[in-house]
Order: structure tokens, then C-alpha cells, then sequence
């Protein structure tokens, strides 16, 4: 073991610069004279890191991240979950407003935005999956922006394997703007149209035919009674920077009543949130799920790939029933590998 | 809008190969001549893909990876939270085996191990952290191993600030085999450790006086009436690969019982888990806290950053109170900015 004070040296070394680094390896003195290291330059690291973020591609219109799919980020079956997939989606999102020089100081805010207290805030997403990830598979993340109606902005995601390029991932979102202050929602602001415009890009990531525009319906009291879980309680660490509740916590309590035998057998291939309410750290929530489809069987000769399991889920308040999260999901048998 | 022809056909185009990309941006067709792409050639791009994953430094004797602290990877406070910490050693120590050559089938597991079904186990793990990381932040992580005794393997990591060499973090781990169907521990085999020895390096990442040997007393029934949460139940997505509760998911169970005024005024700068019984799907837990010290004032003078606020936990089964981690945690005071 080595004495103190040559020990504490060791420790406060930076290995890219130290001239003087000597350690016991194997209880044999070593100096870096015995190292190889991967050759990996200082400029080479700092574009590593510039990377990290991601970049723009298509003369600037086009967003893209690469992940590769970390250890954590997967679920029982290995393969990384919907939660996983909402993060990257949001993580390429805010990196496409920080990198896109109009950032104001808010989570994915613009200047003009910050400057009149106001927020994005979603209000419907889609996700489709073709397939989901692997552990250490690598993904590549394309975003972009384009209008939505008079007040809003559409989002846009293409989920690629980086290296056979097939697209894994479809996803689609709706954003409108919020006083931060007042909670209530605001027209775009001409100041704001400005910054955006010249990043909207008229290109979409889920076709018209495949895009879930059906209203999602609250679920009647006679309905509810067969999956439903009380008293679930959001955590200090479920809430964002904005003190509410992670978009992303709100999957987890909706698959706590989807049955476990769905959530083994099944992979989610498709789900839609809509978003209608705040929820913060006081409320209590109550999730429910019930199935609106079952059509197994049907699908081996079907072109358009219909769920095997369709169902419809809620979240609300707990106490005055009020809904915060209406969502549908769908469902595919898995294909077992032998 | 694009015709549904075109639109499928730029949908399905890898950009980097493509040589006909044509797209509708703000109402004006361009194709690939207007675009200003980042210069990231292909080679530099697999470099970064391999990067990603992290390298060995120091003659293989230490094995670095860095990391971007991203938006869903922070608190309510905007720093990085100490469940992503631990996902991020998780991560490393996967990647260093994988990246060794030695490894197995299994989640860290040699190849030696795999062929005789063993699995490593963690018995102890101490954090301790000098200062959390905000969004948007780059650290590097550094880790190795050593023996720890005659049938364990201790492996320590260093968080740094990828750009001032501080050292943001310590950690220090014990590791021992079991049999993955017996689930009895089992000696290390002579052949796992002539693939070990190699890689252990004799360092340590938390300075002897620092190390939390103490040890973590079971909590009788009457010092667990302060605080204690019950009907805490795994998820579907809480197990591992293992079909084991991942080990992160403890920390957000003892947080729980926490007060909500210490988790939002209070650092945690110290976290000793230790791992005492396997937790799967089915069971429920419990979750108690008791306060152990509390030295508030004394710590502006004190050379060994004395901790405002110590506290001791326990996870438990509900059904027969046998305890399947015990904790300590200590809190500092959080310096708020001005």
C-alpha cells in the first residue's frame, strides 16, 4: 500500500499532463513509462466532447445525436425502455435549442421567450417503435421543427441504427407557449415566430395515415374499475427543473396497471400522451388502464401491422378526479429468439 | 406538404450516403448543395462511436470514460442527482470489463465466471461527493480494481471536471462471487483470477481515514418509529437483466423517508449502502430513516468538513422485517448562490 502523502499525489493527478506519475501496480513500482495509452489527442478529446451534444446536419435544419445505449437505460429484457426513448427525445431536443444560438435560459425556452416569462409546454407526443435498442447498440437521433396551426410547433423524430441506418423510432410532438407566471397559454409572440421560422422544416417523421389524431376519451367511472392504482405519490427527484412532475415519471405510473404478464410477453410498439394538466409535488395521482382492442391472431397477414393488444390509460387526481394524462398504447407479441 | 412518395423516400434516406436528398424547408425546395453540414468525416465519426464507451489509460491499468450530464440526468436543483452517479459507475465498471478482453456473458461477469455460472455480487459501495455537477457539465470517470482481501475484489472510481482536473468525487466498491443458481457465495476459482490480476492496480480512490468501515447497525423496532414508509413495490422496470432489483432503485426507496426540507436545503456529500439479501418483483419493502448526528455550526471551522446532518436506513421486507439494505447518509448544507 502506498504511504500517505505519495497516495494523495496520485490521486489529484491528471494522467494528460503529469510528467511525474508513479504508482504500485501488482506491487511493482510502475511510472508512465510502462503506460500505453489509447491514442486519443487532447484536439481529438475536445471534439469528443463537443460531440457529446450532438450537431447540426442539412444546413443547420436537422439535429442529430448519437447515443450508444447504456447499461442502465435498458429493462429486463435487455433492450432499452420507453422512458429510455422519451429522455433521448427530449435530451436532442433541448441540445437543439442550446446549440441553435437562440436559446434563452429556461429548459428549451428561446431569448424573446425567456424575456417574456415564457415556457414550451407539450401537450400530445407520439411514439411509434419499430424496435427497440439493445445494450450498447449505437442510435442516431435526428430532430427538427416545423409549424403547427397558428400557436403551436411541431416537433419531429427519426430514430436510426447508426450503422444500418433503418429507422427504429418514429416520433411526433405539439408544443404550445405558457406564462410561467400566470399558467395560462399565450399566442406565439412575433419576436419568437422570428427566432424559430428559420428552422422549421416541412419534413414529418410519422406518416398522416399512421398519426393518432383520434381524441383520446376520458374513461367513465364504469370503465375504470378494472386496472386502477391509487396513491401514487410523485418523488422530490420526479420533478424537473420547473418543480413539476418529469413528462417521462408519468410512462412509469401508467405501466403500474398494465398486467405483468403484457409487460413480458409484449413489446409497446406505439404510445400517445396527451397532456391536459400540471401536476405537482403535493398531488396525489391515480392510474388506470383499461383494453380497448384485442385483436391477436390477426395480424401475420396483416400489412398494416395491427396491435395485438390495444389499451387506453388515464392518470388523474386523486382527490377531484380532474385527468392530467390521457394515453393510448399498443402492443406486439414479442418474437421470441430460440 | 410533400407528396406521400417523396416524403417516404426522404424518411428512409441516410443522409450521409445520399446523393439525391431533396426537402420542402419554409416553402422552398434545397437539396444537399445549400447545406453546411458540421465536419465530422466518417472516420472521426466511428472514432467517436468507439469513444463513447470509454478507453484504458495508463497501460490499461485504469479505464476512463466521460460523460455529459444531461437534462433527465439532473434534480429539481439542476445538478446531477446521486442515482445518476451510481448509473454512471455501473456503467464504467461494465465497460471496463467488456473493454478488457476477459469478459463473459454476463452483466460484468469474466468469461472464467461465466463458464461456471458465477456472478459478482456488490457487498458495500461508499460515494462521496465534493460537489455535484450541473447540466451540461463533462466529467470523467476513472476506474480499476484490486483484490480485497482473499475472495473479494475492491474497485474504487475518481470523478473529475473534464476541464479543470477537480476531483468532484470518490467512490469505493467490495465485490465477491456467487453461484447465479445456487445463490451461495463462493471463493474466487484460480483461473478467474489469473484473468483478474493483470488489471488490479494498487490505489486507492477514498484515503483510509475516510473509509466508512463502521459498521451499519440493524434498527430495532424502537428507533424505527420516527420515520418509516411501507407497500414499497419493485416495477416491472426496477429489475435488472438479472431479474433483481437494480441496485439504484434502492437510493430513490431511502430517499423516501428523508425529509423533504433536508433533500431540498441539504447536499448529500456521503452514501454508504450495503447490500445484505437479493430483492426480486415480488416482494415489498419498507423503508425507515433515523437521524444518527447533528452538528449544524460546527462544520465552518472544521478541517474534516464535519457533516451538518447524519442519518442511518434500513430497507426491509415488509412481511418478515428481514433487512435487505442498510445505509448511511450524510448532508451538508447547500451554499445557495447569491
Amino acid at each position: 500500500m502506498l504511504n500517505n502523502k505519495r497516495r494523495f499525489s496520485l490521486m489529484t493527478t491528471n494522467s494528460h499532463s503529469s510528467s511525474q506519475k508513479v504508482g504500485t501496480i501488482n506491487g511493482t513500482k510502475v511510472n508512465e513509462m510502462h503506460a500505453v495509452e489509447a491514442p486519443l489527442s487532447g484536439a481529438a478529446d475536445e471534439a469528443f466532447v463537443t460531440s457529446l451534444r450532438g450537431r447540426f446536419v442539412e444546413g443547420r435544419f436537422v439535429y442529430r445525436q448519437i447515443f450508444a445505449i447504456r447499461s442502465y437505460e435498458i429493462g429486463p429484457d435487455k433492450t432499452a425502455t420507453m422512458e429510455t426513448l422519451m429522455n433521448f427525445l427530449q435530451e436532442t431536443a433541448l441540445n437543439h435549442v442550446t446549440s441553435s444560438g437562440i436559446g434563452g435560459d429556461g429548459f428549451g425556452a428561446t431569448r424573446e421567450m425567456s424575456l417574456r416569462k415564457l415556457i414550451w409546454v407539450v401537450t400530445r407526443i407520439q411514439v411509434q417503435v419499430q424496435r427497440y435498442s439493445r445494450w450498447g447498440d449505437e442510435i442516431e437521433i435526428d430532430t427538427w421543427v416545423d409549424a403547427a396551426g397558428k400557436n403551436g410547433m411541431r416537433r419531429d423524430w427519426i430514430i436510426r441504427d447508426h450503422y444500418t441506418k433503418e429507422i427504429i423510432t418514429r416520433a411526433t410532438s405539439t408544443w404550445v407557449i405558457m406564462n410561467r407566471e400566470t399558467r395560462r397559454l399565450s399566442k406565439i409572440p412575433g419576436e419568437v415566430k422570428k427566432e424559430l421560422v428559420p428552422f422549421y422544416l416541412n419534413r414529418i417523421a410519422v406518416a398522416s395515415e399512421e398519426k393518432d389524431c383520434e381524441k383520446l376519451d376520458k374513461l367513465t367511472d364504469d370503465e375504470t374499475s378494472e386496472r386502477i392504482r391509487s396513491g401514487l405519490a410523485p418523488r422530490w427527484n420526479d420533478m424537473d427543473a420547473n418543480q413539476h412532475v418529469n413528462n417521462v415519471k408519468y410512462i412509469g405510473w401508467i405501466l403500474e396497471t398494465v398486467p405483468i404478464e403484457v409487460l413480458e410477453d409484449f413489446n409497446m410498439t406505439s404510445m400517445t400522451l396527451e397532456f391536459r394538466r400540471e401536476c405537482r409535488q403535493s398531488n396525489l395521482l391515480e392510474s388506470i388502464t383499461i383494453p380497448t382492442t384485442r385483436v391477436i391472431g390477426e395480424s401475420n397477414n396483416s400489412i398494416n401491422r395491427k396491435p395485438h393488444l390495444q389499451y387506453t390509460h388515464m392518470l388523474r387526481l386523486q382527490d377531484d378526479r380532474i385527468d392530467v394524462v390521457r394515453a393510448r398504447t399498443e402492443w406486439h407479441f414479442k418474437q421470441k429468439l430460440q
